[in-house]
């Protein structure tokens, strides 16, 4: 057998997600309802669709590794500088590179119990630390992570507001005032996977260059390309430039590059898709309450329902509604594990998962 | 300043390759042909083209990150099982996934002054030592490999086969000896992305459980997905399992899993990619004899033309074939750095170098 190196030879051979054609294959069956990994089965913009179609005819050239045109326009987009901005493979592999970038082994990195898991597996694979702090009333706690950060000094911070998987958001002012408190020495990692679907209060005033945090966005959730693997960095030019020393230049897809460019150029797909999830979450929300499930207030495109139990109960919904062919999931941390999470879906979804639902309860 | 872990922080701010655009953007012109990346002008099949439009449908879901269909595809294709496969973005990925498992900080590894540069980059984004032997005959030479690799207790020992830069090639049999004289902690990293343009005498018979070697195979050459970023290796099970330790689980795209099975499917059009190439290396090593540059056997879709001067004049006449229009590459380190190489192209890409070369040639 090949002899790991002493870092991967000490991780576990767990995986941050098991997907759901694995459950599929596993069952027998398709699912009905898609609602798991808070996708958007709204779709890309058709123009966006369209971009991708015709890039086809060009997917035997390499990618321009610089992502030229993108990283121009989103620095349009968000009043930066190409200099602020890294395109990479989707916010996991942008997460992967940063730790691999800013954390040594034995370094302490703190995030919240519960929190996005993929970056911990990050974490995990350069040897970092993870020391974690509970949540507090269902959000992520700056004041707890600024507290263990100081405490074990930390190198990264890591917060997602909107938060997944609760939902839960604080307002811009509130991650302003904790960078302001932030150690000089660690950086505050700011997961905005879902910052498209929130209030405007939500989002913090930040500028781009400012070397106190890095800001991660997608093109997976809000503008419908999760399966082109495309994201970015929002940073100060020395640590988004950092980023060449380790990155895979050629990483990402043609054809998500074009994807992406014509869907940030279709902010009114971006508006239309907002308005659907917004109705959707008053849907599932109104689903589970009527199956007497507790819904959370949500700035994302899922809402977690209390399930009224502990993670036993929520577990053994989810396959409940695994086997009624509805696909959702759950956190993976206590308190936060008495909920599932349901992710916004189009109108045919939703129907499915209001006949299901009950179904699931009655399996219990 | 964020500040850097101690490896990244000690890297240089190198990047292993300029890619074609940014070539273009800085002399404001488009290349009229495109010979410099080993892209296949030739596409790919037309089966794969389709699979690709019509999965960018289903491009809102994540891919499955198993590749389950596509690796159960390969291992049939191969004679091996689905756990001798791993799916990944490209060789570059893979090797950066490899390194990282098997590299600890301070590590020897061996490769060949000239060969791949990426493998290279992501050696020392590990903290690797490298250490290089030279070429033979324009050839990576195993003799001197396997030396190095017992003087300095190597981890890893690369080597491509057929070679790039250089188009050269061993008999498959010199690579089972090779193995069968490798120290046992030590693994060989076969990088066969030209393998499908290779003599069937030059593939080795490497059973794909041998736990002494693992190969890297992509789908960005012969099946002209360049852009799609999309490889596979084959391996012994426990290796090919730890790539779940560290690998970015959701990274390759769902278009591209769905072109490359395609693609994978229509061996066909491979065919008939292999046979354009034959034509397509000739003609190239015609239109170099021609003006006076001696062409190298190629296994390939390249070929190394021998500029009959030292590394400084290759460079200006890569230079001047990119002020004539035409994109190509050449070796990074002497003597190989006395050619230049040209990738396989189409018939009309191939007519703009036959005009180009000469002009090129008197701007020197």
């Amino acid at each position: 057998m090949t002899r790991l190196a002493p870092i991967p030879a000490a991780l576990p051979a767990t995986v941050p997600f098991v997907g759901p054609e694995t459950i599929e294959r596993r069952s027998g069956a398709a699912f009905a309802a898609r609602l798991g990994a808070n996708e958007s089965g709204f779709g890309p913009s058709p123009l966006a669709a369209r971009a991708m179609r015709e890039a086809v005819g060009q997917v035997w050239q390499y990618a321009d590794p610089t992502s030229f045109e993108l990283t121009q326009a989103l620095a349009d987009h968000h009043g930066a500088a190409p200099e602020n901005i890294m395109v990479g493979e989707g916010i996991d592999g942008l997460l992967g590179t940063l730790v691999r970038l800013t954390v040594a082994p034995g370094d302490a990195v703190v995030t919240s119990e519960g929190a996005y898991p993929t970056f911990n597996f990050h974490v995990a694979g350069s040897g970092g630390l993870l020391h974690k702090v509970p949540y507090r009333n269902d959000a992520e706690d700056p004041d707890a992570l600024l507290d263990r950060t100081r405490a074990v000094s930390a190198r990264l911070v890591y917060l997602a507001n909107p938060d997944n998987p609760m939902g839960s958001w604080h307002p811009g002012a509130v991650i302003e005032a904790m960078l302001d408190r932030l150690p000089p020495e660690c950086l505050l990692v700011l997961d905005e996977a879902y910052a498209e679907f929130a209030p405007a209060s939500a989002l913090p005033r930040i500028a781009p260059e400012d070397p106190r945090v890095i800001r991660m966005r997608t093109f997976s959730k809000a503008y419908g390309l999760a399966g082109a693997r495309i994201g970015y960095a929002i940073g100060a030019p020395d640590l988004i430039a950092a980023f060449d020393r380790l990155r895979n230049h050629f990483g990402v897809n043609r054809i998500a590059q074009a994807g992406a460019l014509a869907a940030l150029q279709d902010q009114g797909w971006l508006a239309h898709v907002v308005a659907e999830v917004a109705a959707a979450r008053d849907r599932i929300a109104k689903i589970g309450a009527a199956n007497g499930l507790t819904p959370l207030p949500s700035a994302t495109n899922f809402v977690a329902l209390d399930a009224g139990g502990d993670g036993a109960r929520s577990r053994a919904l989810v396959a409940a509604l695994e086997a009624e062919g509805v696909f959702v999931r759950m956190p993976g941390a206590a308190p936060l594990d008495r909920c599932i999470r349901i992710s916004c879906g189009p109108g045919p979804e939703l129907d499915i998962l209001a006949e299901a639902l009950p179904r699931a309860l009655a399996r219990l």
